[in-house]
């Protein structure tokens, strides 16, 4: 298996992005093309003692920042890093493609570049966030600001198998995220949706409050992406304030601090426990082939996470087990 | 000032209910009116020894319970305490009202019995937030789930006054929830509220994201009541499974139960620092008179720090303020 890899995309690349894909390498037996301006790979390499050996690269000197819109992948920044590497997916010189650069783009570029699955009306942005037992998908988390009932059974559906065949939860529980939980709440967005949704043969749990949803209440929560972009990053921003507000209450006077002191290992891992970014990425779900996110701030340990996720992505066959829904289900 | 209370809304009414109005009496001088069964309310101050005195009854044997459909309030449900209190406020029998109780019935029943303020679309459920250091107001949260961009506008300034002048926030910053900084961000809705609000009077900030409104970096978050329901409700739920697991953390083994020992006190401030039950609660934004949603599990202390902050929105002539901004800037 061969993952093509966007060698700066990321705060911390290239350096990171590469460590953590050789790394990769080693531990889980998979072939590394990268993708990006080669010149400064070999030489990160080089003074870093990394060796390229059996490594790909595809040369793309110019690269797309976080700031740009992500329709620029299609036009200024078509032969940026992110770009060449997806044409390279879409002409099948590698398997899958990961990246932890600029999410609008690695829509946008994966959409229109890789190209759908025969069937599916918009591929969706799926993140697996941390919730307080266990973990959850939130899709769409912002590839579709405005939605059809159609797409979020799609979305359903696509989770659904995902998070059965990557992450390994059986029968999946879709909850669609409403502002309650009987069945005439919400716009009629939602009406339509849950009815779809109620109608399929999904494990359908009806609709789930913000309140529920990292409480373990279902396991692909389904929404537009202009909702989940928001219960998102509320998520991220409220799990900050709460630990910066935590991280104040152990500085407070001497007893706090030894406090902190005793609980010193435990804080690190809730603190990471509570971070998405060390959590399962994103697949772009809807592509023909694997497309997965990397969190932006990842380090090298956190991008070879992320490229174990992808490994299992493609073995797992979800693309194709997609396919065979659409034709068995005749959605579309 | 007379303030009437719904003795029957909320988890705990209408013992802490009545408890709670009682003790804000005594404290801040303010008249109480209770709606409810009269029979049950004399028998509970009989039972506990509350005093009665200059407190007015207006009898209304029948409770919207938090499960019913907010419409039911003027159908099956317009003889209950709430109904009958909102009646008697937009009668002039008091200046206030106060409710625990079913958060959707309150609305519709602010809106259709006591009436909007005159240029006003639509009133907005307004919930004052806890965030990393101070607090915000994220309206509307879910009285109106599908918004015209000139509402968005009202909301950002019935929220601006409202947080200046019973909140004591001078020149609030009002943002708009949306997917990214940039102006361009957004669907149509955002787009159009973005220009309305910009060319407005309002010390807009601009588009804030979800991973910033908790960190104060606006005083009012504008958004459409879908939305604003599901970033609320997400915050509590991000918070609790927090708080979940971090108590989990403290009882991991001897040692890390010495350290809770050692910041108890301080972790339970940290708790209520961020329970918005224990904040400023939510005026619906928009009626012709003070209508005011104390937290559904409100119990005397949470409830009377309601009454506080009603006597205040009573005092500081908001409604006025709001009506006097509509003429001078013929919004409508």
């Amino acid at each position: 298996m061969r993952i093509i890899v966007d060698a700066f995309g990321g705060d911390n690349s290239p350096l990171e992005i590469i460590k953590g894909s050789l790394d990769a390498k080693k531990e889980y037996g998979i072939d590394i093309t990268f993708s990006g301006n080669e010149e400064i790979i070999k030489k990160v390499c080089k003074e870093n003692g990394f060796s390229l050996d059996g490594v790909e690269i595809l040369d793309a000197p110019d690269v797309i920042s976080q700031n740009e819109a992500g329709t620029e992948i299609m036009k200024s920044k078509k032969n940026c890093s992110m770009a060449v590497g997806l044409k390279a997916l879409s002409e099948n010189k590698g398997d899958a493609f990961v990246s932890a650069g600029n999410s609008g783009a690695l829509c946008v570029g994966a959409t229109l570049i890789v190209k759908r699955i025969k069937g599916i009306k918009r591929p969706g942005f799926a993140p697996v966030v941390p919730g307080a037992d266990g973990c959850f998908m939130l899709l769409d988390s912002g590839a579709n600001l405005e939605c059809k009932p159609n797409m979020l059974l799609q979305f359903g559906m696509m989770g659904s198998i995902y998070m059965e065949k990557v992450m390994g939860i059986k029968n999946p529980k879709i909850g669609l995220a409403n502002v309650g939980t009987e069945e005439h709440k919400g716009t009629e967005l939602q009406h339509e949706a849950y009815r779809l949704l109620k109608d399929s043969p999904l494990n359908f749990v009806g609709n789930v409050e913000g309140r529920d949803i990292p409480m373990g209440v279902c396991d692909v929560c389904v929404c537009d992406g202009f909702t989940g972009n928001l219960i998102l990053k509320t998520y991220e921003g409220v799990a900050a304030a709460l630990l910066h507000k935590m991280k104040g209450i152990f500085t407070t006077n001497a007893k706090t601090k030894i406090a902190a002191a005793l609980v010193m290992s435990e804080l690190k891992d809730f603190k990471k426990d509570f971070d998405y970014n060390e959590f399962g990425g994103a697949p772009i779900l809807g592509c023909a082939k694997p497309v997965f996110k990397a969190h932006g701030s990842s380090k090298a340990n956190t991008f070879k996470n992320a490229l174990k996720l992808t490994k299992e992505y493609v073995e797992t066959n979800v693309i194709a087990e997609i396919s065979s829904y659409l034709q068995e289900n005749k959605e579309g």
